[in-house]
């Protein structure tokens, strides 16, 4: 046994471990998006996860990691690497490539679970396939290529976007808003006058322990990006997680409670998370402190942005832009004003590093917001010229679990029954 | 501190972490039966994973380990090791034996799991409490010695069986199939006519986020398996998981959209399963493009198996064997095919080895299934003296969580009432 | 790259891994409170877990861990690291502050979590905010500085309380009992005639995985309180952590069938947990079968004790007190009896320790358990002298979810509905 072998095994076994981490976080967004919606369409959208994680997961092997992080091309997108194979030499050489793929993946998977949810009650599921595979084959790698590979522009330029409040958050929320806005809103969800009118969650119970199954999952999402288990900076970044995620979730408490008076318990879920989102940039970068400011910053501003969606008639089902969308954008900005000196190139702007990083910042996250819109938007308007993207209005009302998948989510049926009330074509 | 203390440490908290994540399981498996089966058996089949956890490990902790990886004798049995005491000297020290037992621990838990719901609904408490103090500690350690010790006989012809596609799932599903055949099927489920009826699951966003953790746990089940973090196939073996089980789930997404007209969501489900299932024989020593073939054909087998039961009238409830003992078989027969030159002694048909692995699995595979199948049989054949297995047909009406256990899973009360009501025994 | 960065790396990661895995118990709390209380005080419920984990972070984070693990004066409480800044030169220099920090803030919020439980129901929301500060601030910081100080005055006596079966389970099992008793019982609990009336919990599906999901943070729980991944400990930890748990669910699966004539759902969930609660403290220094044996009686020992309150009077409605509170103590008292000898400075009564260590042990106790109780009852009572402790009757009866949160737990609504009728203040 060698020190080298050694250090290989503990940094691929810290990497797999909060791999697996990430990709438990899918249960996490089936819990979370099914407890949010109606009954009805419980099942639907939880089907829309299996699409993310089990279409995410192929697609991005057989070609999205290699425009990702294949060897680069004009600093714009990588071209070896379909399914593994080719020139990889430039890859990080303590973990093996398989072992950093897996961890790859597992973010991949995550980005199109934030569209999913802003697309819930009305999205087409075949649409939703198709969907599925240009955003984890082409949209976020090419984009992440940018931020993520060495030798991506915006890297170059010197963005910090550690564990992806940019490259996955603020690119999934902004497609989440395209989704949203393109789809329109859930029939009835606005009356004939105008007026907002809205639905309890189904299942709150479960939307919550969804919740606390993407915190746990975020300690491998922004613990394990360090890649490897003797960076110094892990308990740190595991602590600055904890407090922005504490932060967003008791400024939620506390604010909804003096804005509606009451403790408002999806306003509540949906803060923790944005806490989480804000910080996934700066978690290595920033000081406690600012980790507790940026989340609780992230979770006030989720739930204006909330309220202002509503009133502009987005529609957004779960919160995904809000949660995803805007609080990647302010940790994607924060780590402009906050960054350390000596944490990375460039510090933030209060602490004499000016206005270089925060420019750098925000041109980043200006394109990768633009690039998430407009790539969302053209691809739902290229699928509705073969299907419509979105289903008929009876399919909606019926809900989609039944009109779409056959079966409800919830049954309470005591005995058995003919099958071809079921299961007829 | 010493590098060796270090390797020790390293390979101790891998092992641990990864026993952990696999008895996390048994949370999969609550979540995946109470979900499929109906509302009023919902608490009942959790009550037998809580049996088989409890008993299931004390049992295995007393004798089972000792059969299974005690001091051989003749190949067939271990004789050593009764509550972890004695000659275990053989055991691999770069762990302790205590971490070794608590991993394999993990295992034999599964395995009685696998079993519980192919008998939901039906089987009565105590005779499961009885069946599983067999299972654990005499089905599975002998047929787990035969494949897994050193000594075994099927180790020495040279079966690859990674992470137990057959002395697990093959194992547990050809046991399922004994105890759903010998149960026959629940009342209702084929109508006078002899037509087959059938009865939605009752909470299908809890059984998918069972798939989730169960999906999440092999991560443990399959890379754990190596029994060292220094392993260098940990990447690949949890990346030919990854593919396998997305491509289960994408096989079965497709294939019943065809079929159906929709996508299935228990089919989609079990799809998932179904590939991780298909790769735990052959995680370690067959290709990324093997392993999708693999999951996929495992996936779609699962589907045709499902449908061909029910017709054969065997009433499986949440398809335990068409997942675990077809996947399984799959799984098994598949290394014989794939296995890489120079992952084994033998290499897999496709890769020049001839046909000299492939009979050795079948051969292994078959002992198993049969093994499995007639010790369950006969299990509960003999129990079936003592007391009945099955409940009476009231108790199956009314549903085990009120006839067995004196409450119901769900309740919407909202005031007390009186005591007397629920607790006459 | 070093060996002693190696060593650094291997403890952080096993630090940072165990404290997610305790975190995510939070949301078996969740699980666990909601499934057991009645459908229209589950989502009030869970917002007590969102409480205890981000009140609950950000104090400790400000000031907790300062009083806890402090500079320690007179060993009675520690007064530096405020923000974690200032000299904390004392702490183990193995892993970061920062990384400490994080598992040692996991502990805080179980202790806090399990009060939740008791006062379910009919605590009013701000005032559980309030105790959270206190509880977490103050009550366990001092008693945990007492215990897990090195220089605390019970650590100095030479008590032993490897992962808190006293210093987490018995000091929030006995604040869980004055919590009970100073709310009182819910309306109806006992009829007009004083006999004791019940209510069957709303979900015990979700209460059942709650205990897995606890069981599997448990050996984060217990295994990474070593705080190092070199500890030669670790499997052995692991092993008797299992066993406990396996022969309290064991034990209350046995003893409710014999004494109710059926296996008892909740109290076999509970079961689990108790031996999990008992082996907290003794989980290093006693021997398998001491484990097993700890782990039945604090099953048993909690359905007495449950039955006992009952007719008490005292309601507590998950029975925090007598699984924490009961197990937590027998588990404290049986390190003075099982301790191994060598395990320790002085081993246990049986193996020729004579009373020493049990003196101390049970002298630990007391002061936790009384400790615990009192500041738990005068800190409800100050706050009652600010507002009520208690909801008012009328929003005890309608529940809540709706009367304190403004929306249920669960809806089946299938249309979306005017907004006002949801949000008006």
């Amino acid at each position: 046994m060698q020190l080298a072998d050694l250090s290989n095994g503990l940094d691929t076994v810290w990497v797999v471990l909060t791999a697996a981490m990430i990709l438990l976080m899918e249960g996490g967004f089936a819990l979370l998006e099914a407890g949010f919606v109606r009954q009805k369409n419980a099942v639907s959208i939880i089907m829309k996860v299996f699409v993310d994680i089990a279409f995410g997961a192929l697609v991005y092997y057989i070609f999205g990691f290699a425009f990702m992080y294949g060897k680069d091309a004009l600093g714009l997108i990588g071209l070896t690497g379909f399914t593994m194979s080719g020139d990889l030499a430039h890859l990080p050489a303590n973990i093996s490539h398989d072992t950093f793929w897996l961890f790859q993946c597992a973010f991949v998977i995550a980005v199109i679970s934030i569209v999913s949810g802003a697309a819930a009650e009305r999205i087409h599921f075949r649409a939703y396939i198709v969907y599925t595979i240009v955003m984890t084959g082409l949209i976020y790698p090419i984009s992440g290529h940018w931020i993520w590979s060495p030798s991506g522009w915006l890297a170059k330029l010197g963005m910090i976007d550690f564990a992806g409040s940019a490259a996955i958050h603020a690119l999934g929320g902004f497609a989440a808003l395209a989704a949203a806005m393109y789809l329109g809103p859930r029939i009835g969800r606005y009356g004939e006058d105008g007026k907002v009118r809205i639905v309890p969650p189904s299942n709150l119970p479960l939307a919550s322990v969804g919740a606390f199954v993407l915190w746990f999952g975020w300690f491998g999402f922004n613990s394990g990006s360090t890649l490897s288990a003797t960076n110094a900076g892990i308990g740190h970044i595991a602590v600055t997680t904890m407090l922005a995620a504490a932060a967003g979730c008791a400024a939620c408490i506390l604010f909804t409670m003096l804005r509606y008076r009451k403790a408002d318990p999806p306003m509540v879920i949906n803060g923790a998370l944005a806490g989480l989102v804000g910080i996934t940039a700066g978690c290595s970068v920033v000081s406690d402190g600012a980790a507790i400011l940026i989340g609780a910053v992230s979770g006030v501003s989720m739930v204006l942005v909330s309220e202002w969606l509503e009133k502009r008639r987005v529609d957004d089902p779960v919160g995904a832009f809000a949660v995803h969308g805007v609080s990647g954008s302010i940790g994607t900005l924060a780590v402009g004003l906050f960054a350390l000196p000596g944490a990375s190139a460039h510090s933030g702007l209060f602490y004499d590093g000016g206005l270089r990083l925060f420019g750098v910042q925000a041109l980043g996250l200006a394109v990768v917001a633009v690039w998430g819109f407009a790539l969302t938007w053209v691809t739902l308007r290229l699928i509705s010229l073969w299907k419509s993207v979105r289903v008929s209005a009876d399919e909606e009302r019926v809900g989609l679990d039944v009109s779409i998948h056959g079966v409800p989510a919830y049954s309470q049926e005591r005995d058995f029954i003919d099958v071809d009330k079921l299961r007829e074509p």
